[in-house]
């Protein structure tokens, strides 16, 4: 199948082996089973790659948005910074799956969970501009993991990180998450 | 890659060629360009097939519901037919892509043309339980398509079909499609 993606698409494999710009300084399973074999360094190559030389393989793609509405993406649009920002030098890689009971319900209970409930969007834009990220979408691809969330930040906003992650893993949205890694890098 | 798909998603493989069970009796260019290459037959095959002996081949991923509400989900989980109804011997393949000015917009604003403006959901009702249906989302695999909606009906009922097909087109939800084929084929 000759994959060709649209503009406003942005496929990525991210490949944990021997090589790559970001050096992988711990690696946690933070829900559900096993954490990724070790690797030394991370790379992110654009395109969903079907082999690599990597010890793992994760992808996915990013593209439209599956649950904000027009007044948060203005809101959100307004303060997101750009990733690849030089002073930018850790990152994090947070692959997670939901459950089934997550996916079986229709987009309005999710919303309502997502946002109204767990307030996803409103309390995450606190962060911004200070943590860049990047949500892949790896369902349908048939990737161990449903999302890929990259995040981007100067070592001085490591600890806001962590609030950040915190406060999601502690709402009603993440009594969803059956499986979650944690990877933490640094360039 | 090693795909392994979650319970709850269903990935098939559409592949024109000399075998399957299907017999292609036309395919149409609606929209945008060029048809598929001529082929005899069509074969349904579960599951990603990177490639095949066909002439063409087309792959989606059918799974949760991105605009459907809860209300909406029940009345649809109780009307819908399931697919291989044995006097259901007639089945269409319609593939489309979406415009980038579709995708870029919010999820409520997508849904506002999709349903409040265009009634996808409320008059596609009205053609339940004649036509079993399954939405195959294709964009996140890099396919020439975004989704592939596959339907299946007794030839009593190609009528309503065509009824059904040509609503859709004729509302604003479907001023966002660039290309669209329609294959029509008989068991």
């Amino acid at each position: 199948m000759t994959a060709a993606y649209p503009t406003g698409t942005f496929p990525a494999t991210f490949i944990g082996g021997a090589a790559g710009l970001w050096r992988i300084d711990r690696s946690t399973a933070i829900a559900g089973g096993e954490p990724l074999p070790r690797a030394e360094r991370l790379e992110v190559r654009e395109g969903i790659a079907p082999t690599s030389g990597g010890v793992w393989r994760l992808a996915g793609v990013a593209g439209h948005t599956r649950y904000v509405g027009r007044a948060e993406k203005t809101a959100l649009d307004a303060a997101s910074p750009p990733l690849g920002r030089p002073e930018a030098t850790m990152a994090a890689l947070i692959p997670i799956r939901k459950s089934p009971a997550w996916w079986a319900m229709p987009q309005d209970e999710r919303r309502a969970i997502f946002e109204a409930r767990s307030h996803h969007i409103a309390d995450s834009m606190k962060f911004l501009p200070r943590i860049a990220r990047r949500l892949y979408h790896a369902r349908d691809l048939g990737q161990p993991f449903d999302f890929l969330t990259w995040f981007e930040f100067a070592p001085e906003h490591a600890g806001a990180f962590d609030e950040l992650v915190a406060m999601l893993r502690a709402r009603e949205e993440w009594t969803y998450v059956e499986r979650e890694l944690d990877i933490r890098l640094t360039r």
